[in-house]
Protein backbone atom coordinates (compact mmCIF):
# COMPACT_ATOMS: atom_id res chain seq x y z
CA UNK A 1 0.00 0.00 0.00
CA UNK A 2 2.67 2.67 1.17
CA UNK A 3 4.85 1.65 -2.47
CA UNK A 4 1.37 2.10 -4.11
CA UNK A 5 1.19 6.06 -2.79
CA UNK A 6 4.75 6.40 -3.58
CA UNK A 7 4.69 5.25 -7.08
CA UNK A 8 1.30 7.21 -7.36
CA UNK A 9 3.58 10.50 -6.01
CA UNK A 10 6.36 9.52 -8.66
CA UNK A 11 3.69 9.25 -11.66
CA UNK A 12 2.44 13.35 -10.51
CA UNK A 13 5.66 14.73 -9.84
CA UNK A 14 7.04 13.10 -13.00
CA UNK A 15 4.18 13.42 -15.20
CA UNK A 16 4.22 17.39 -14.01
CA UNK A 17 8.09 17.71 -16.00
CA UNK A 18 5.86 16.56 -19.39
CA UNK A 19 4.29 20.21 -19.81
CA UNK A 20 7.46 21.32 -19.58
CA UNK A 21 9.17 19.64 -22.53
CA UNK A 22 6.56 20.06 -24.93
CA UNK A 23 6.27 23.41 -24.13
CA UNK A 24 10.39 24.34 -25.18
CA UNK A 25 10.21 21.52 -28.50
CA UNK A 26 6.58 23.64 -29.22
CA UNK A 27 8.20 27.30 -28.85
CA UNK A 28 11.56 26.08 -30.09
CA UNK A 29 12.98 28.19 -27.85
CA UNK A 30 14.08 27.36 -24.10
CA UNK A 31 14.49 31.48 -22.39
CA UNK A 32 11.32 30.48 -20.04
CA UNK A 33 13.87 27.81 -18.61
CA UNK A 34 16.34 28.46 -15.66
CA UNK A 35 19.28 26.08 -16.84
CA UNK A 36 21.04 26.62 -13.71
CA UNK A 37 17.85 25.92 -11.79
CA UNK A 38 17.65 22.81 -13.98
CA UNK A 39 21.08 21.58 -13.71
CA UNK A 40 20.70 21.46 -9.95
CA UNK A 41 17.23 19.48 -10.43
CA UNK A 42 18.79 17.50 -12.38
CA UNK A 43 21.80 16.77 -9.84
CA UNK A 44 18.72 16.36 -7.47
CA UNK A 45 17.17 13.24 -9.54
CA UNK A 46 20.48 11.78 -9.62
CA UNK A 47 20.69 11.77 -5.63
CA UNK A 48 17.41 10.82 -5.49
CA UNK A 49 17.97 7.54 -7.48
CA UNK A 50 21.23 7.03 -5.43
CA UNK A 51 19.23 7.19 -2.34
CA UNK A 52 16.27 4.59 -3.55
CA UNK A 53 19.09 2.10 -4.90
CA UNK A 54 20.13 2.60 -0.99
CA UNK A 55 17.05 2.53 0.69
CA UNK A 56 15.61 -0.47 -1.75
CA UNK A 57 12.71 1.86 -2.64
CA UNK A 58 10.76 0.78 -5.74
CA UNK A 59 9.17 3.85 -5.87
CA UNK A 60 11.77 6.14 -5.34
CA UNK A 61 14.02 4.12 -8.04
CA UNK A 62 11.39 3.73 -10.53
CA UNK A 63 10.29 7.40 -10.37
CA UNK A 64 13.83 9.01 -10.56
CA UNK A 65 15.09 7.24 -13.81
CA UNK A 66 11.72 8.37 -15.53
CA UNK A 67 12.56 11.84 -14.46
CA UNK A 68 16.09 11.75 -15.43
CA UNK A 69 14.97 10.58 -18.74
CA UNK A 70 12.82 13.37 -18.89
CA UNK A 71 15.19 16.01 -17.31
CA UNK A 72 18.04 14.62 -19.87
CA UNK A 73 15.86 15.55 -22.81
CA UNK A 74 14.34 18.74 -21.37
CA UNK A 75 17.78 20.08 -20.59
CA UNK A 76 19.68 18.87 -24.03
CA UNK A 77 16.71 20.71 -26.07
CA UNK A 78 17.71 23.60 -24.38
CA UNK A 79 20.95 24.18 -25.18
CA UNK A 80 20.13 23.19 -28.45
CA UNK A 81 17.46 25.84 -28.82
CA UNK A 82 19.69 28.39 -26.76
CA UNK A 83 22.46 27.49 -29.21
CA UNK A 84 20.66 26.78 -32.63
CA UNK A 85 17.71 28.77 -31.96
CA UNK A 86 15.92 31.64 -33.64
CA UNK A 87 15.73 33.98 -31.22
CA UNK A 88 18.90 35.10 -29.00
CA UNK A 89 18.42 36.13 -25.39
CA UNK A 90 21.93 35.09 -24.49
CA UNK A 91 21.99 31.67 -22.05
CA UNK A 92 23.93 33.29 -19.46
CA UNK A 93 22.61 32.34 -15.70
CA UNK A 94 18.87 31.64 -17.26
CA UNK B 1 25.13 7.81 4.72
CA UNK B 2 22.57 6.79 2.91
CA UNK B 3 19.97 9.48 4.57
CA UNK B 4 22.78 12.15 3.51
CA UNK B 5 22.74 11.41 0.14
CA UNK B 6 18.52 11.41 0.29
CA UNK B 7 18.48 15.11 2.31
CA UNK B 8 21.18 16.33 -0.24
CA UNK B 9 19.14 14.98 -3.06
CA UNK B 10 15.74 16.89 -1.51
CA UNK B 11 17.84 20.11 -1.16
CA UNK B 12 18.67 19.89 -5.20
CA UNK B 13 15.25 19.35 -6.20
CA UNK B 14 13.74 21.62 -3.55
CA UNK B 15 16.19 24.20 -3.85
CA UNK B 16 15.13 24.12 -7.61
CA UNK B 17 11.95 25.39 -6.95
CA UNK B 18 13.01 28.76 -5.53
CA UNK B 19 13.97 30.54 -8.71
CA UNK B 20 10.29 29.62 -10.01
CA UNK B 21 9.25 31.45 -6.94
CA UNK B 22 11.13 34.58 -7.56
CA UNK B 23 10.16 34.61 -11.20
CA UNK B 24 6.40 34.93 -10.51
CA UNK B 25 7.14 37.13 -7.53
CA UNK B 26 9.37 39.35 -9.73
CA UNK B 27 7.22 39.71 -13.47
CA UNK B 28 3.87 39.82 -11.01
CA UNK B 29 2.55 37.28 -13.51
CA UNK B 30 2.49 34.12 -14.20
CA UNK B 31 1.32 32.98 -17.64
CA UNK B 32 4.55 30.93 -18.37
CA UNK B 33 3.22 28.70 -15.42
CA UNK B 34 1.50 25.88 -16.23
CA UNK B 35 -1.17 25.74 -13.50
CA UNK B 36 -2.75 22.44 -13.99
CA UNK B 37 0.85 20.80 -14.20
CA UNK B 38 1.45 22.51 -10.66
CA UNK B 39 -1.36 21.18 -9.55
CA UNK B 40 -0.38 17.88 -10.62
CA UNK B 41 2.85 18.45 -9.25
CA UNK B 42 1.67 19.48 -5.91
CA UNK B 43 -0.59 16.53 -5.52
CA UNK B 44 2.71 14.59 -6.28
CA UNK B 45 4.39 16.03 -3.13
CA UNK B 46 1.56 15.57 -0.73
CA UNK B 47 1.60 11.70 -2.11
CA UNK B 48 5.39 11.75 -1.45
CA UNK B 49 5.12 13.16 2.14
CA UNK B 50 2.75 10.42 3.02
CA UNK B 51 5.00 8.22 1.38
CA UNK B 52 7.45 9.33 3.47
CA UNK B 53 5.84 8.84 6.43
CA UNK B 54 5.42 5.18 5.05
CA UNK B 55 8.23 4.19 5.48
CA UNK B 56 9.48 6.56 8.01
CA UNK B 57 12.05 8.35 5.67
CA UNK B 58 13.63 11.47 7.18
CA UNK B 59 14.84 12.91 3.66
CA UNK B 60 11.67 12.18 2.02
CA UNK B 61 9.06 13.94 4.82
CA UNK B 62 11.71 16.98 5.49
CA UNK B 63 11.72 17.85 1.84
CA UNK B 64 8.66 17.41 0.76
CA UNK B 65 7.28 19.45 3.93
CA UNK B 66 9.56 22.47 2.61
CA UNK B 67 8.72 21.76 -0.81
CA UNK B 68 4.52 21.68 -0.19
CA UNK B 69 4.98 25.13 1.37
CA UNK B 70 6.89 26.61 -1.37
CA UNK B 71 4.45 24.82 -4.13
CA UNK B 72 1.71 26.14 -2.01
CA UNK B 73 3.03 29.88 -2.25
CA UNK B 74 3.80 29.44 -6.15
CA UNK B 75 0.55 28.39 -6.45
CA UNK B 76 -1.32 31.02 -4.39
CA UNK B 77 1.01 33.74 -6.00
CA UNK B 78 0.28 32.55 -9.78
CA UNK B 79 -3.83 32.51 -9.19
CA UNK B 80 -3.37 36.10 -7.66
CA UNK B 81 -1.83 37.45 -10.83
CA UNK B 82 -3.63 35.75 -12.98
CA UNK B 83 -7.13 36.92 -11.24
CA UNK B 84 -5.17 40.45 -10.57
CA UNK B 85 -2.18 40.71 -13.20
CA UNK B 86 -1.51 43.99 -15.32
CA UNK B 87 -1.65 41.68 -18.71
CA UNK B 88 -4.52 39.41 -19.06
CA UNK B 89 -3.24 36.08 -21.02
CA UNK B 90 -6.32 33.60 -19.99
CA UNK B 91 -5.79 31.20 -17.59
CA UNK B 92 -7.21 28.44 -19.21
CA UNK B 93 -5.40 24.84 -18.85
CA UNK B 94 -2.01 26.80 -18.11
Amino acid sequence: MTELIGLLAGCCTTVSLVPQLRRIWRAKSAHDLSLAMFLVFGLGVMLWLLYGIGIGSIAVITTNSVSLVLVIAIYSLAVHYEHHGSTNHGSAGR
